[in-house]
């Protein structure tokens, strides 16, 4: 009987492969280069040559039970891909479990990877005690993941979660999708540097702080990282910027908790690397905008199923999907 | 075998019971005032009183699997009933599933009003076809009830559903929820009048419209119902709050639709008697504000389990909680 899964994480810039059985212990992590610019075909070669390196690596296919695979955007149940994944230039339309299933003989499943990441997290994370959660990604974007009853739910042809794109302020900053004050244009990597260089350039520099110095002087040198250093260094700007993007946070997390009532939001992303100043910013704000009866009955956490989350998810995603 | 349930719709006005089997065909309707005022303890000996009398329609308990209730505001696993429900004073705290037991010895289930009607248009009306479906109940508030893989999605001790309160105008109208600028404040019965008068009032009244100078002479007759009977004959102020208030209601709407990506969305509630004019002006806004493939892949349509849909639904909670 199968007891092992094949789980791949497609990113922008790297693809992961590995095996994991259900407990979540994993063998033979692989990664390569994505090179997305090389088009939907060859990325979908590069996954099928990883698949075959990691069935190398065990030794054959006997024990697996199927591949998962974690992708930007949205995969259809049939594989189609249907896009929704910027960084993948032809990657949309492509059909993507056929030439694994004829290669290998083996079932896929497929996941947005936000939402295989919420599932690591409900499986092996933060969330592995509870039944409802949301787990927000705040990365170069910030998408989300819901898991219901212990369930990953993917929403109709796999689009749920693209919570990214609450509107926390009304004709706010513009975001890429077309509309304007999407929580991503204040709290995700890419938020944060606009906010900030905006806020350091913009307030009368009377007493510049080290960050607001930086930012004047070269603004382009201006990171989510350097930003949130230099809060935890106390510098005022900073700390006012933190405040300002953990503001708009919690009114899209308000709106979350509304909605849903999750036992739990997991906060996770490269972001997350200040989740003490984050997780508390957001906790002073998000009773303001949720029903207080629910705010009492849900806890917002730092994510904790770690950097290879992606993976294991999509691995969990074929034990949820193909088990008896 | 048990091949029926009971069913109870608790309303702030009037209460409902039937017994109903699993395809939905109901017996023995019989409806009350609720008399809240009354308090929590009276309103469950009403509750108490009418499963007596419908059992005794039925001539006893032999084949009944067990009662479901509907109920304003949220109710926990364990029956206790946690707040939220503003219109029945001395509910909140009361334990509900006990009294019931011990006198009928029938289990007992409850969920929101909202969620139940949301559950019987899943079974039995509009959202029969598909697996996900959000069901908005346009009242004199704003609700909602989710479904998730053709199963009612209750949240956290019940709280899920709370999506009156997506704000849709940054510093907007004041909410009773404290916040501002909930879509309740512009799409449900209490916020169109709000609206309607508002703005029939402060328009320069060089050419009011017959709706303005209802509004004019006499603020207070304004209704919902008058504003769209006047809609339907081309007021063209009362055409102008339509288009108004469905905007907002639409920005709501792309936030559930990113987030969930439901096959589709159920608009109910007394305002929806005029529903062709809501969905008309309702689909021509909501594309702003969601994502093209998911907008693409979802549809907005009126529900269609009725009047009796949250008796029904409180029945049809009782074969998916306690069957096999």
């Amino acid at each position: 009987m199968p007891t092992s899964a094949i789980g791949i994480d497609l990113g922008g810039t790297n693809l992961k492969a590995c095996i994991m059985n259900k407990t979540g212990e994993f063998r033979h992590l692989r990664r390569r280069p994505t090179q997305a610019q090389k088009g939907g075909p060859a990325v979908l070669d590069t996954i099928m040559r990883m698949i075959e390196t990691v069935l190398a690596d065990e030794g054959g296919s006997g024990g697996i039970l199927g591949v998962g695979i974690g992708s930007p955007g949205f995969v259809d149940e049939d594989g189609t891909v249907l896009g929704g994944a910027q960084n993948l230039p032809g990657w949309e339309g492509m059909q993507i479990f056929e030439p694994i299933k004829s290669k290998f003989g083996l079932n896929v499943t497929a996941g947005n990877d936000v939402t295989v990441t919420a599932l690591a997290e409900s499986c092996f994370g933060a969330a592995k005690e509870v039944k409802n959660s949301v787990t927000l990604a705040l990365g170069t974007g910030i998408g989300a993941g819901i898991v219901v009853n212990g369930k990953v739910y993917k929403g109709t042809h796999g689009m749920a979660g693209e919570m990214g794109h609450v509107i926390v302020e009304t004709n706010g900053r513009q975001c890429t999708c077309g509309l304007k004050g999407c929580v991503e244009q204040y709290a995700s990597g890419t938020g944060i540097v606009n906010v900030a260089r905006e806020m350091c350039t913009s307030f009368t520099p009377q007493k510049p702080s080290t960050l607001a110095r930086i930012a004047l002087e070269n603004p382009s040198g201006i990171t989510a990282k350097l930003v949130y250093e230099h809060a935890e260094a106390d510098d005022p700007y900073a700390l006012y910027i933190n405040d300002y993007i953990c503001h708009k946070l919690s009114i899209a997390i308000g709106t979350i908790l509304n909605s849903l009532a999750p036992d739990r939001i997991i906060l996770g992303g490269g972001i997350m690397k200040s989740h003490e100043l984050i997780i508390a910013t957001v906790n002073k704000y998000t009773p303001r905008y949720c029903w207080n009866s629910i705010w009492e009955r849900c806890d917002i956490v730092p994510a904790k199923a770690g950097e290879n989350a992606g993976v294991l998810g999509a691995a969990a995603l074929v034990f949820e999907e193909m088990e008896g």
